[in-house]
């Protein structure tokens, strides 16, 4: 037994079964220990952004620890952006990163570099192992600093000599980590917070993983003190869907989030953080909330937004109850426009699936439309680092075991193509649905905040993806994943509807959008 | 005129004519002033690392500042591997970060994360504009960082609003950065070098960028003092090809490096780094010479590799000259191996390529074949990241305004596929050659080592690209690039001889090579 037998030997008894990896020579024997750990299975992506968001997208479901193998700091710099939208999504995610044996390190070899800083640059714990004895230690604190209170992105840095080092016998018992125990918020700020959601001008604000029963107490709250209810644009994982109900959702654009949120004057947070602008704008406040509008945040002690969520419909008492049931998704006909793509994934998407919505300026309708679908899960692009749909949509079939729709769009999808081949390899149930408008949309409509939008030029060239128009079909096929590209709304049902009956490999559909009319 | 405007004046009164970009909102008046200059033309790239690698292969090709334009922590991040291999390559990189004002950062907004921290640890120069009046001189002072005697990746941190305040009437001049002035080496060293080269056991390691008169003046030295010449494993770029001294390469993998070099008891460095392994082993050192070697470091006080081999060239006086002119190569046929793969290329390479080499495994026979092609120049993966050779064909066709082969293999590919996009975009004439094996194949290599290859369980799956295998040809296509598979050596001749005459857009050609026999 070698310390790269030990390292494996202890994530494995901590419950980590799955390993998302882009592994390299200095990490060729931890690999090698893999092989001797059957129950620890290794899942190969193309590119380190590729394991990073399918760890992401598998903690969101799984609730705990997912981990990769990465090589170097060229390995963790590409897995970076995706670990910064697991870290804004607060999901533990452990990555386990080769380095160079300090010595050969010293004498400055060409992947050395500064991987420690690198690491630390995720604001999450790094953790390095010096010596092999060390080994089990270190990977529990690392598997600490991952399910911290506020789960964290957390970084093990191993080199390669203690990997390979004999490290003896197995001990009888691997150290293992006990889960995060919940923590409740302060009784007193429990009974502020009601006070406050009975003032008129108040809502409640949630966000992060959000389950069912979390939305129906925190419709209690506000059915029983008359505040609104309000998530967060992004949050992490929410139960979503007919029979859950489906807050308000904070508008992405802070020229309707101000008006948006300009009646209130008590905003009590649960899971979200205060509304802030995505973007600062000359002429727009980064403060969504009004000057006059006080804050109390019930997880600011690091407390669970569930337990906050039943401790304050416990001190709310009960109110009207949810309104009548919603009526079925109507199943749209004709032009593909954002509205009948919304509607199309509504009416087709199967109970208890995954959906990942990446689909940016072509998802606008997605959440309302979804309010009204089968009761599904939907993750969303919590850190604003593109190219995280696909690869999260990876994760989530993995840890699901079930369906999952990824909705991506055009421009998204180029950062983590890749993972299409992962999709392929896994043969998952994962139907990949592109929003193909053949423009960075958002940037268009951002650069034309700042006059008429130039037909040729700079500001044309850097938001324009039409020439050449990327084929979609033959990208999907390049990487194994049959595909098809449909012309209207009622072929996208059908599409949609087949996969729902029996097809469980993945198949990717482009949908061809028009950009915004700006 | 606002601090965006100034920016891009400045960059474009320091000689910057291109940057590679993949834009977002906070880089939009950036852009947006760019629509201004149209001198300073931005290329799009569909994912940061495609930038970087362009910017990476410009620069060497231009031998002066590549730029790039990237957004935010995550837009740097996906760019970090490609910076790294441009460190290594030690050619000049800037890079123009948009980031949040830093009143809207301290919100702590979606997208806000440590990204000076992840600048530094790119290990070069990092600044940030912190008010608009001073966004010329804190340019110049980046531009300086990148054209820093050991030329650097220098990092340049813009917030959004540094970028829209008024900068009021443009200066009579913008602050112009003078071109690095060469440095001798100490005359001393010189001497002492002359001294050592004429010991019988002794070799000159040339590196870096490498002209056809400092290959030249290399092979004078050697001639006249007895020497071995060599260079070292990854080169920025050299002239190579027939007419060309082509040194003996340094193998990359220790187990052949060390008896290669273990006559040597005196090694004069000009342009390299003392030899040592990429990785680390448990049963070979990392330091490649013997421990009875010493070395002498001509560059070492940041001299001039050029100025470096002129005073070693007229210190040494004259030897014998070079030998007979070099046969032309042959032109294969039959089964596609390393050999005839090399062999192919050598053939047909076209007087003045680029000839980019990250063809990894199956490449190990370009160098030396490639030493009686046409006179050609040849880049390769100094730091190691892989994903290098897309991007870098990309920058280098525009940087040389010639004739691009970039010998990718299909592993290393997957990092940076999107660049095939951008090569449509702008018709650049560059010819992708995709050495596909299905493997990670050094990775199999590797894994060897520590016991027979086992066939199924987690070695094979993290070394195995074959199910499902990728196709090329479709992945091209999908990026508007045509393509084509042959299936022998004949065919990759035809292939390629037909590139050399008059087509100019690119094309993708697949050529299936078996994995090492292990």
């Amino acid at each position: 037994m070698n310390g790269a037998d030990a390292l494996v030997a202890t994530l494995h008894a901590n419950g980590i079964d799955l390993v998302f990896a882009n592994a390299g020579t200095s990490e060729m024997h931890v690999v090698a220990a893999l092989d001797g750990v059957p129950d620890l299975r290794p899942v190969l992506c193309l590119f380190e952004g590729v394991a990073t968001g399918a760890a992401d997208g598998y903690a969101r479901v799984s609730g705990d620890v997912a981990a990769t193998l990465l090589h170097l700091g060229p390995g963790l710099a590409n897995g970076w952006a995706n670990l910064h939208n697991a870290r804004r999504a607060g999901v533990p995610v452990l990555n386990v990163v080769g380095v160079h044996p300090d010595a050969h390190d010293r004498l400055d070899p060409p992947l050395s570099s500064r991987v420690s800083q690198l690491a630390a640059s995720l604001g999450g714990a790094v953790t390095t192992v010096h010596r092999t004895a060390d080994v089990p230690a270190a990977a529990a604190q690392a598997i600490t600093g991952a399910r911290h209170p506020r789960a964290q992105v957390s970084t093990l840095l191993v080199p390669a000599d203690v990997a390979w080092s004999p490290f003896g016998p197995a001990p009888r018992r691997w150290p293992a980590v006990a889960a995060h125990e919940p923590v409740a918020p302060a009784a007193d700020d429990v009974v502020r917070a009601i006070g406050w959601l009975r003032t008129g001008r108040a809502a409640l604000v949630v966000g992060g993983s959000l389950s069912a029963s979390d939305l129906s107490r925190a419709a209690t709250v506000v059915g029983a003190t008359g505040a609104r209810l309000l998530v967060e644009t992004f949050p992490t994982i929410m139960d979503h869907g007919a029979s859950t109900p489906s807050p308000e959702r904070i508008v992405y654009l802070s020229d309707f989030a101000v008006p948006q949120l300009s009646g209130l004057d008590r905003v009590v947070l649960a899971g979200a953080a205060e509304p802030v602008g995505f973007f600062a704008y000359p002429d727009l406040p980064s403060r969504l909330l009004g000057a006059q509008c006080q804050v109390l945040d019930l997880c600011g002690n690091g407390a669970d937004p569930a337990t906050a969520l039943a401790d304050l419909a416990a001190a709310a008492g009960t109110g009207p109850g949810p309104g009548g049931a919603t009526p079925p998704p109507a199943v749209p006909s004709g032009p593909l426009t954002p509205l009948t793509f919304a509607a199309a994934v509504a009416a087709t998407v199967p109970e208890g699936a995954v959906v990942v919505d990446e689909a940016n300026t072509g998802g606008v309708h997605l959440y309302d439309a979804l309010a009204a679908a089968a009761p599904h899960r939907l993750m969303t692009l919590t850190g604003g680092a593109i190219g995280f749909g696909l690869p999260a949509a990876l994760g989530a079939a993995l840890g699901s075991h079930g369906p999952v729709i990824a909705l991506v769009a055009d421009g998204a999808l180029q950062y983590t193509a890749q993972a299409l081949w992962s999709l392929a390899r896994e043969d998952l149930d994962v139907t990949v649905v592109v929003v193909a408008n053949a423009t960075y949309d958002i940037l268009r409509l951002e650069r034309a905040r700042l006059g008429p939008l130039p037909t040729s030029g700079a500001s044309h060239l850097l938001t324009d993806l039409g020439a050449p128009v990327i084929d979609h079909v033959s990208l999907a096929r390049a990487y194994g994943v049959p595909a098809r590209r449909v012309e209207s709304a009622d072929e996208l049902v059908t599409a949609l509807a087949r996969r729902a009956v029996g097809h469980t490999g993945p198949e990717l559909i482009e949908v061809p959008l028009a950009p915004l009319a700006l």
